[in-house]
This record gives C-alpha cells, sequence and structure tokens, in this order.
C-alpha cells in the first residue's frame, strides 16, 4: 500500500532489462555513444519535431537549467506559486538561472490563471531596469495538484509569453500520465500548443534515473550543451540513460505504464467515490488522488502500512474540512497492483 | 580493443545485479531509505573516520560541489595545471562554487609540486582583497598522469595548505586504482593524510553512475545537503545509487575491480616494454598507460579497432618524441581482458 | 515644485566644501587613508557600538551585499512585499547573493507583519533541504510608505528572525528621517533593537554619493571586504565618500537636514488637511506624503510644473479613492523651501 | 612627492567646479536627467560613433560588467597574465559574468602578445563542452607596465578575437594617458582597431568618481541597463558623475590633464636617465615609470617623504637587478608639479 510518492518506485522490468544489456555493451562516453544518438532522433520522431535533448540528473535540475537557458540579466521567470519550482527547488532557479527570480502567480489547482499572469507580466514595464526584464513562463503537466492543462489551456499561457517575446517551459515530471489521459499526441501537448521547452521525466513512471530536457526552440538549445556541462550533469556513461528511454519508448511501454498508473488512480477515485467516510478534495484525473479522509482513519490506514502524505489546501480551493478530517495525497504508478488499491479501500471502508 | 577511457565501459555484473534487485523494491526518496543510511555508514567503516556522504551525478559535479563547501568570496581553488578541472570542468568550480577562481599550479607529471603551491598560495597576501581569499586547494588521486600520490606527498600538500586555514580536497575518480597500487587503507589515503573532502568515484570502475562526496571535516559537510539540492544533483530514486555503492563495497568488488584493472596495465606496461617500436611515455602504476607510438602504429592499430586518444606532452615532461612520434593514453578497465591487451600489443608489433 | 524624490536633490553645501576640500589632498587609495579610517571611528561613536563600515555605491548595492553577506545556499530572504528590495531591485538580492530567493510578506503599510513573518519563516522546516534555509530578514526604515517602526516594533521583529538565527537587516536609505521624527539614538533604532547590519543612506538627504554598509555583528563583516571588492564596490578614491560622511556628522547636520525634511513634510500634510480638494492617502510622519489628488488637478499641478510620481494603493489599505481620484507620493527633502510646499498647496487648491 | 598611484590624487578645479555647480540643481535620478543624456550624445561624438554609455562606480565594476555583457556559460575570458583583472580583481569576472573564467595570457611588459593569444584560443575547441566557449578578450591600454598599444597592435588582437567571435574590450583605466601619447583619435584608439567595449575611466586622470563602459557593439549594449543594474551599480544621483564627465570632456580638458601628466612622466624619465644611481626598469611612455634604484636609495627617499609602491620584475623581463636593487613604480598625474619631480630626483641623487 505504497501511495506515498511514484518516485518511491523501484524500475518497470523492460528497463531494468535495458539497463542490463547496455552493461555488457562498450561505448562512447559523454552523450557521444550510438544510443545517444538514436535516442535523440526517436525523441524527434515522437514530438514530430526537431529537437535537441539533454540527459540531466533530476528533473529539478531539468527544469533549472531550461530557465537557465532562458534567463537574462534581472530577470523574472513565471511559475505557479504551488508549483514545485516554487515550493520545492528554492534557490534552484535564482542559483542555476544566474540570479532570476521566481514570481509566484496564483491559479485554481495548480494551474496558472490567464489574468492572474497577465497582471503578473504586466508589472514588467517594457525596457525598465526599475521592474527587470520578464524571461520566462513556467508550467507544469500534469500539475502538483493531480490537474490537467488542455492544449488550449497551454495555448492560452503561451499567448501570454509570446507577447512578451518570452519562452514556454513545461515541467513534466507528470507528462506521460497527462498525455495518456489526454489522448493526444505529445507534439498537441507542446510544441504545437507553444511549449518551446520542456522537462521530460520518465523516473516516476518506471525509469531508475531518466530526464531529459527536449528543446523545441533552436536558440534556446544552443548554449545548452555548456550550461548542462558546467552545472555538472553530463553524464560520463550517458548511455544508460539513453537505454532507459529507448526501453522507454519501445512498444510503447512509457503510455502503457502512464495508463496503468492512472486506471490505479481511476481506481482510487471509484473507491472514494463509494465508502461512506471520505472523499475526493477535488477532482483529479491522473495518478495522483488526493482524499479528505477522517484524521482518525489516516492514522489507522497508517498503521495498517499504508503509506501517504499529508497535503495543504490548495490556494482558493474550499475542500469543506471539518475539524477532525485532513486531506492526503495517494500516488499511484506503474507498479500499482489493483490489489494494493482494494486493499487501502478495504482498510478505509473499516 | 578499447582503451579509449574507463568510462566507455559498461557495468559490472554485481553492480548490474544490485540495481536489478533494488528494481523490484520500494523505498523512501531522496535519500531517506534504509539501503542509502546504510551506505552512509558503510562508508564510514570503510573510511575508519565519522564522514557524511553524498551522491551527486558526475565527478565534475563532486569536484565543483566540494569546492563550492569550501568557498568564499574572492576566493581562490588552487589545482594542478592539468587536472581535470582545469582542462576539462571550466566554468564549473567558477559558477558552482560562486565565483571562485581556479589557480593552476605546476608539478611534475600531475602532481603537485609543493614549492609551485607554496608560492602560489603566497601570492595571496592575508586580508588582501587585492589578492583575494585562498580557499581550497585541489589534488587528483590517481592523477590525469596516472601518476600517484604517496600518503607522505599528500601530507605535504595538506600542511601548505592548512597553513592558511585552507581545506583540502582529493579527486578521486580514480581513487581505486591508487588505493589498490599502494596497499593501504582508505583512512591512509584520505583523512589520515590530511583530505579533508573527497570526490569519490565509482563509475569508472565498474559502477553505472555513482559518485558520492564523501565529507570528513563537519564544517564543509554543513551546507551540503542544501549546495547539492540547489544544482539539481539530489536524485528522487538515490537507492538505486545507493545500490550501487553497497555492492561496490561487498566483499571487497571495489578492490577486486581496481586490481584487475591496474594488473591489465601492468600488462600493457609489460608489453610496451618489449616491443620494439613503442615505449612508455611516463612511467605509471595504475590503469592509465601513456605510450609513445609511431604515428604509422597508431593509425595502423586503430584501423584494426583500437580504440584510444592522443595526449599531449605533459608540462615540463620530455618524452623525447621525435617527428613521426606521438602519444596515445591506454586506459585499462575491470573490464578489459587479457586478450585485448595482447590483441593490442599484437598489432603494435606488426 | 520638486516632490519627484529626494534622490532627484542636489547636495547640501557643507557636504559640498567637504569634496571641495578632499579634492585639493592627497591620500590613499581604496579606503586607507586617515580620513576614512576617521570616518569608520565616527561611525562607531554616533552608534555607540564597535561598527565595521563599507562604502558601496547604491543603496540598492547595500542592501544586496548586506544579505550576501548573510546569505546560505538555498537560502530564503524575508523582504516586505512592497520594499524596494522586492518591487525596485530585481535579481539584485537573487544575483550578489549568490542564489538566494527573496520571500514576500505582506504587512500594513510597508510594515512586516509579525504574524504573517512568523507563518512564511515556518514554512522554512529545520533542516529540510525541500523548503531551504531562512537566512535574513530585511525591514525598511522609513518604509516606502512612509511610515516609521518603533523600537519596540523593530525587537518583535528581530526575535522572530534571532529564532532561527536569522540576522536583521535593516535598508537604512531613509534612516535620518525616521530617526529625527523618533528622537531616539542611532543604537536605540539599531543594534539595541536587534539591527545586525545596515544599509546607511545618506545620498538623498543631501549628499552625493553617500552609502554605507555597517556591520555590528562581526561574523557578518569577515567576508565583506570580499563581497564588495568583488561586486566592483570598493572605490579607489574612497575619501571622497569618507568626506561626505565625514561633513555629514558633523555638527549634528544630518539630522539637522532630516529634521528639516520632515517638517517639510508636515507642512504639506498641514495643507493638505486643510484644502478642500485633497487628503492624506494614509499617515506619515516623516519627508513622505501620499495624498489623494482629483486626477484633474494632479494634472493641473503638473502643467504648473510640479513633479511628482503615481504611487498605487499599498496591499490591504483602502484609500477610498472615487473613479476620479488618483494617488500621488510628494517627496520633501533637505532642499525644500518652505515657499515650494506653500506654491504647490496653492495651485492645489485652486 | 606623491608617486603611489594617480588615484592617490584628489581632482581637478574643473571637475570639482562641475560637481558644485550640480549640486545646486535638481534633476531626474538614475540617469534620467538632461546631463545624462548630454554626456551618452557627447561620448558618441568624442568617438565619432553611436555609443551606448553607463556609468559605474568603478573601474573594475567596469571590466567585470563589461565582460558579463560578453559572457557565455562555460566561457572563457583571455587576459593579460599580468594585467589588473588578472592580478587585483580575483573573482570579479568570475562572479559577475556568471562563472566565466579568466585564461591568463603572456606578453612582453602587459602587452598580450598574439602567438600565445592564438595558442591559448585554439585550446578552446569549436563546439567542445570540454574546452569550453572562447567569449571575449580584453586588453589593458596603457598596461599596468606603463606600455601603449599601438592601433596595429590592437587590431592584430581584434583580428585574433573575431576570429572566434569574440568582442575585443579594453580596460581603459588609463585611456587618456595613452591617447594623449599616441596623438591619434579617440576613435583610432578604439573601435577602428576593433574594440567593442571600452572601459573608459576617468577618475585618475583628475575626477572624483567617473568611471563609464562605452559600448560600441548594440548587441553588447542590449541587457547592460539590467546588468548594471542587478549589480547595484545604477547611480541615483547620476547627474554627478555626468557632470564629471561633461566637465571632463569639456575644452578638451581631459587631453590637457593627461599631456601635463606624461609630461611629468617624462621629466621623471629624463631624471632617471642621467642620475647615476638609478636607471629606467624599462621604457615607458606614459604617467608610469618603472625605476631600478637601490634598495638603500628607496629606503632613503621614504624617509624624505617620497611615496611609491614596490613592483614585481614582469613575466619574461630582466631588468638587470643586482642583490641591493628593486624596482619600483612611479605614477604622475594631473597634479604632479614639476618640482615634486625634481625634489624626487634630487633626494634620490643624494
Amino acid at each position: 500500500m505504497q501511495f506515498a510518492s511514484d518516485n518511491w518506485t523501484g524500475a518497470a522490468p523492460e528497463i531494468v532489462d535495458a539497463v542490463v544489456r547496455e552493461a555488457a555493451r562498450v561505448g562512447a562516453a559523454y552523450g557521444a555513444s550510438e544510443i545517444d544518438a538514436a535516442v535523440e532522433a526517436r525523441f524527434a520522431e515522437i514530438f514530430e519535431h526537431e529537437a535537441a535533448v539533454f540527459f540531466v540528473a533530476t528533473g529539478s535540475a531539468a527544469n533549472a537549467l531550461a530557465l537557465a537557458a532562458a534567463s537574462k540579466p534581472a530577470g523574472g521567470v513565471f511559475a505557479h506559486a504551488e508549483s514545485h519550482i516554487v515550493e520545492d527547488e528554492i534557490g534552484g532557479v535564482e542559483f542555476l538561472a544566474g540570479g532570476a527570480r521566481v514570481i509566484p502567480v496564483e491559479g485554481p489547482l495548480g494551474k496558472l490563471d490567464p489574468a492572474a499572469l497577465k497582471a503578473a507580466v504586466a508589472r514588467f514595464v517594457p525596457g525598465s531596469v526599475r521592474t527587470g526584464q520578464p524571461v520566462a513562463v513556467t508550467i507544469t503537466q500534469q500539475t502538483e495538484m493531480g490537474t490537467t492543462y488542455s492544449p488550449d489551456e497551454i495555448r492560452t499561457i503561451a499567448a501570454i509569453a509570446k507577447g512578451r517575446d518570452m519562452p514556454l517551459h513545461m515541467d513534466g515530471a507528470r507528462f506521460a500520465y497527462a498525455l495518456a489521459r489526454l489522448g493526444i499526441s505529445p507534439a498537441e501537448m507542446t510544441w504545437k500548443a507553444g511549449v518551446d521547452i520542456l522537462s521530460f521525466g520518465a523516473t516516476k513512471n518506471g525509469c531508475i534515473a531518466a530526464e531529459a530536457l527536449v528543446v523545441f526552440d533552436p536558440v534556446l538549445a544552443r548554449d545548452m550543451p555548456f550550461i548542462r556541462k558546467r552545472a555538472g550533469h553530463l553524464f560520463s556513461k550517458s548511455r544508460f540513460v539513453a537505454a532507459q528511454f529507448d526501453a522507454y519508448f519501445r512498444d510503447g511501454l512509457w503510455l502503457r505504464l502512464a495508463r496503468h498508473a492512472n486506471a490505479m488512480g481511476d481506481r482510487m477515485r471509484a473507491g472514494l467515490a463509494v465508502v461512506p467516510n471520505a472523499r475526493e478534495a477535488w477532482p483529479t484525473s491522473g495518478n495522483e488522488v488526493f482524499a479528505v479522509l477522517r484524521k482518525a482513519d489516516a492514522e489507522r490506514l497508517k498503521s495498517a502500512g499504508a503509506a501517504f502524505y499529508d497535503w495543504p489546501e490548495p490556494h482558493g480551493w474550499n475542500a469543506g474540512l471539518s475539524d477532525d478530517e485532513s486531506i492526503v495525497r495517494l500516488v499511484t504508478a506503474f507498479s500499482t497492483r489493483p490489489e494494493d488499491v482494494d486493499a487501502f479501500l478495504a482498510v478505509l471502508r473499516g
């Protein structure tokens, strides 16, 4: 009953097999091997667009280095006030993007409110050294609250960014879950909707450590090899990351894994809808489920071996909590079994 | 006949097995799992000293973040003029250590010359804002030239560093080879000789990606969790790095692998001593062999499928090259087979 | 009728005379002359406390470098949401303090609300790499809204800071006005109330360019010479800044100038209280007056040659603006003449 | 007998008068006043080229911020090994230019050797993340050794820089002395010879604090307002710097002052040529004279009240020092009187 996080998981057998195979091979270091090149080409195929691909160690690194590529002196980066960048990555952008300021912007359930974004951007008077330079907008797909931007919503955000010559960055730590749910193409969820640079995370969805920056805008890609190298994120045995991505994309494994995680989320949501003593805190559609539990039930679940985290009430959201209730986050993953969900619900039901 | 680099290798079976096992497990992220804690404790045992341990993505990251922990404003870091930090990691220390300057110091065959170091340090007048603050000395064990510092030599460098309140950092990308050759304990090669912080590399010697900062001085460890996090080097599935180290240390695997690599280096050295058309460029004792080859022979070897790099003549060293000769670097590894070396020598002999 | 800003002014005759005298002298550069030392000693006398003093070019530099001295990796600096640091100095702290994040905290009319500060600080879980390190609190005396912290209010803020081992920084760009109004000693307004480091501005109050960091905590002073030098803020002819401060402090000139500016503010406030077509937007007590004007009157005043800036309604403040009204900021200074204020009021009255 | 440095001087009467006049005026802050605009236009006239002009606090700031504008990730800046940037400004470029490395390049008597520069640049393999990006070349006119680049020599350096798409920066802390000596136009010594960005120093030559970045290349100027602001170098009462430059350029004052300083240097050189117990250490032509003195004579001069600094033997130069001799630097200035030089020589002669 591990619902703490999708990064508490192990790795999918296909991913492990790829690593095992790669371990028996020899190849050029620092991204210069054949499989590195093949994977970069595979990204271009999958996204139906030329793309420069850079493996990095973590999603936080991907985010900060993406924004470093967009950064300008006295720059402001616009991010959701409850995003991972704002809440969990303090100093990452500020340091790696050379002194950029992160400007928190509100919006319902993890999604940037276009009006709030417009207002925040408008505070940056063009050419004003007093207010600084707007340099990038970043969104998260799926968001920290388990909600999903539609392509139209992304397009709206992108238009605001482009109106001030800012690139749009997507933090895709949970990219696959969103894509599987929306049932659209990677292209439709990214560059066709205005995304210029993407943190593409595969670690949560079955890999060991596989994070890539996918850069659609060649201008943003230009200095990236140096930005990555300088930050110590150029793996020597880069082939092992490439091998994970190779397996991840092969025969649609990544979407199969994500669909499974989503289905387990659905199973949890369905269960919560019928248990008498709990409810969804707000609607979600991916592998993250937020539940209002009685505190006593939460304790009881933990005693029974369930792992999950408490979660604060999102800005501007009223989950109608009574004093003896709290919100918890339940994260399913590629490796979650139906019986795990059922066991959780059974304990919950009491 | 892959002698290009030990980071062109795959991974040792024991390491791969550990990863496979870890893939089937579940555990807390960000270094909070049991195996993370166990591996940190294992480092302390192996080094016979309390040590804070921080996994990072690459050896370059380990170096720069170690020096970031030691850094002070307007600081100077003293490094060998031909070290990896100076030659291959431009901007790493300067950026990640917040504007530190790397001061190149000469010395024979990759080892800092104590007199040259003293002179370089002496240029920093105590308290002078004009000259800046001396903040750290870094050495490489084994060096880029395949040479090895003796504990006494390390102690001499450490004394110079300590004389100006500087910590001594060791870039141990090739730590195991040196240790295996010297036949001393990890403690004797590090803190007992004055090393305060160590970049401990295992990637080259049989791992997939396993690099750790080992911090003996608690003052240097204090901010390291934040220094690492900010730079995007805190792995979510940290357990997979821990699992590699766990296997690496188990039953002395790491030293067994290193001894093998060294033995293959010895086999190459012995071969070079007897072929008529080549010679060692300078004496080495680890897994790196530097050979003077006739350019025609080098071409011939490449045509026969041998992989290796050209290497410049070290500062202050005269390899007695004639016009038709050049220096090449031949790197053996845990996975090098005797027949690989023999095949190389056979082709060389012609 | 220049009420745009106190930094639109020239300089007081006594300050100018000091510069003229210094121009005829010769002395050591980079702060090593006799007058540099004498002024540092004078600061200690005036503040009744040992203090390290560092001249810098601007108030923004003083703020950012003060916070740089306090900075730690992944650090957060707590500042009022409408402070100069937040509104006008984007990237200053983030860049010069090595990637620190500025955390905006609310509070009425420019003053930090202790409860809001406590809550913001509490988000930083001790030792948590996720939330980061709380590193400093900064307040502005007088605030951007023309309000003044009492010593007790400062003490309350300081206690919150000290509760998490954070130093308290004071942005004293308008230090003298506040001090003159409160009628207390410099010591009472700073270190006795818990201030550890002060941006002491004299430029607005009659100098040409005289800004100093006054550091009461020796730990914060230790690296400051290097922090300042590295940022290019060590004047070669430092003597000319020292000469301005020397004159500024001589025979109480600084307080005389500030009292005059405050009196001109009072004259403006008194006038606004009796004109029928305007009013104070909120109560102030220093050299900044915020007035609600009919837009037509504001235009008329500008046509008549008055210089002043529009000002937004402060967070959480309701100035009761009707559609045809706006808020303007009227800044008096050492050089404002009573007849300037009277002329402004006469035009306003119509 | 002050020959320690031209930054030990006071200020020229015309400069002081301009400051006195400006003190009685009122004007917009932050460079938006009329005199700020007029001075920027004056720079363009004097240099016969469009130029963006940015006042900063110090020459060190000008240098580092100029190179910040040119900087790229993992970048290398090529500077003379004995330049002020290398010897006296540690951490300035590294920090303010976001992690750039300063690459010391040798050359006779403070001037970059084109062959050495070419070799240093050639180490940066195009596109190689291992070697990094070459980003700028910086030269000093006049050099730290008192020597002067001819326009042809500058052109040669510029061609090497341009061959790798690097801008050429000139540290012009002693610009006027060189210009006055060469008798050419400012244009000929800068952009016509390939200089893209200039640190234009006036402080040493009669001003109080007047340093400007003069940017001929609009690409380098684009972000400079933000680069300067972020570093705390945008003066509020910018008008006072503008007033100094206005007076500096009026009626050729700057060249008159520089010619005087050079003439005093000539007087010193002539004197040294005829005293029996001293000699020039190497030929110079500006306001810096380097003399070989007997140590006993140097002590005697200091006892008699002469101020000057010892100077190390330049790299690669043999001044033929005997054991009882040392090199001293004698700096003349706008304010040096013939009788000061004569008194020095009289004491020296004994």
